[in-house]
């Protein structure tokens, strides 16, 4: 049974649905031994959790979780694509936009949500580069968005 | 003859003249099998066509127009560049980012202005993930700036 | 002796000590040949020294040097990492994020601090690709955030 898998199982974690873009975007492209993933928003059922502005009408602890529930998106739709979330070798970035006003500080804070679970999900693997930055406005009115790249296993590996 | 620029013809698209960054930035950096691209703003003639912010002083329609004249410059260096866009195999990424007052949330319609043209010329080839994204403010005032990676044909491929 | 070492020497560049961000992040993450940054600010003996928003409170001058000691910063992590900055083939891609006020249009003039740097140290194979943003606001307070990506020399290259 897939290693991963087992994980997100004993964490307690069920993968939301994936949500694919619209034509002519894909979720996810592989390209050698890398894939990119589509920005992600932190969604459930298809919706977005959290929406605004942090440091406006958002908390820091919202954003936090909404980082969280994005990665988990990321990872709904690596599943679909790659079928097998154990191909994935290493988690290679993160880039976490933070919808805020001009002056907030703790970007850092809020893209923790994305990093400790992948750390949590893939351990050691799951260590990757990062930047946090905060942005004026994101899709959807969100107040978060994720962007991930991942190494993936290759035969020649 | 190639088949994008045949394809080019038929979509009645002309390139613009490729506009060089300030040395020490190249346009385009080959490593490996990928194109990195600079960023790219609206130009034609060499002059930036959609100043402002959308939200602001900008509509959407202008922005995702603006959208789609950064695309046709990406092209327009990978030309120059790469000497045939036939050595493009594959659209990897499109960063979008939008010049916008905070609150706006149509990033997506503004970006749909590179991705479809991508798409229009490269067909299924032109599917890539994607960011959009809302910042403060871009260089020498544009509503508009694109960032583009793409993959190319290798004998070992 | 490292040629990039006698390099900095000429320059009369010392690098600062490299800061390592918190677990689960990594400064550097290799990958293949290509070697990704985790965002630098710019720190002298770990303090950020360039706090505030461009246009507002902090010149452009002083953004200008922030984005030189960032890039400083991504030398020291890499120096760290790779043990010899002579491993560095080629800097493939630098993004410049710049927190500013709406209406700000020379993120240009910033980045270009990180970007004669790197063309100082590395000459002709510190060229690179760029995009130059303007976001609302950048951890801790920070004028500047640089991302880099560089490609490695490797046995089969």
């Amino acid at each position: 049974m897939s290693r991963v898998a087992d994980r997100l199982a004993e964490l307690g974690i069920a993968l939301p649905e994936p949500t694919y873009p619209h034509s002519p975007l894909d979720a996810v492209v592989v390209w050698g031994d890398t894939a990119r993933i589509s920005g992600q928003l932190p969604r459930l059922d298809g919706q977005v959790t959290c929406l605004g502005t942090v440091g406006a009408d958002v908390t820091v602890e919202a954003a936090r979780e909404a980082a969280r529930v994005s990665a988990l998106n990321a990872l709904a739709v690596l599943q679909a694509e790659l079928g097998d979330l154990d191909r994935i070798e290493r988690v290679l970035s993160v880039m976490g936009y933070v919808a805020c006003v001009p002056g907030f500080t703790q970007q850092a804070d809020v893209v923790d949500g994305a990093s400790v679970l992948l750390h949590d999900v893939f351990g050691e693997a799951g260590r990757h580069t990062r930047c946090a930055l905060g942005v004026a406005a994101l899709p959807r009115g969100s107040a978060f968005e994720l962007e991930l790249t991942v190494g993936l296993r290759t035969d020649s590996r």
